[in-house]
């Protein structure tokens, strides 16, 4: 395993973490994904960590640094399917992921991608266009 | 890791292979599949191999197997994102994944499931109902 697939769905990528990150893995996907939302256009990434049991400040750095850089080129980035006792960690550790946007699953996430959208997009006879 | 993830997106459920299968993780994969069909009544399985580089008759048979025991609860199996250098040793070994339906990405596979649970449904006033 050298990199991490990087998925199209429509108008958004999805990323789902599923091996233990180290420093060179790390920093290829944030590459590909920086280059993968120039490519397709993409509007908003979705990372998937329903896999991990463990999020150190590593990975939390990681999350903060793809979150930041994604939204440089327009790209909101929203982690879904954080484990409870993940989450309870990060609390008690004092990290806080800033700038990461969190969701509970994929639909969620993706709703709250195409709220965000929609809310840049233009409004047209006092409708929003979807 | 002893568990792949499986993501809900809307009435289908995504899986990503990204490590190398073996044959309790196959099966727990099956298993877990087969639950969570049956918890979100999906209509659909999307697997995506795009991080597999070699696909043999092992990988083949789980596919198969899958795709089977799904149809059985009623929902369609679509692999997505098998690289091109992987489809040319599958026929060149003869492996023609029965059963398993493919398609090129996770979009166009959506599609596909989209158009299936379409023919199935209701017809009315001879247009189709989305």
């Amino acid at each position: 395993m050298d990199r991490i697939p990087i998925l199209k769905l429509g108008k958004f990528l999805l990323v789902t973490i599923q091996v233990d990150m180290h420093d060179r893995l790390a920093l290829a996907l944030q590459d590909d994904l920086m280059a993968q939302i120039t490519t397709h256009r993409a509007r908003g990434v979705l990372i998937d960590i329903s896999a991990l049991d463990i999020v150190d400040s590593f990975i939390g750095r990681m999350l903060a640094n793809i979150a930041g850089t994604a939204r440089i080129l327009d790209a909101a980035t929203v982690v879904v399917g954080m484990q409870p006792s993940v989450a309870i960690t990060l609390v008690e550790l004092g990290l806080s992921l800033p700038g990461v946007q969190t969701a509970l699953n994929i639909d969620r996430g993706m709703e709250l991608l195409r709220a965000a959208g929609e809310t840049e997009g233009t409004v047209r006879d006092g409708r929003e266009v979807s």
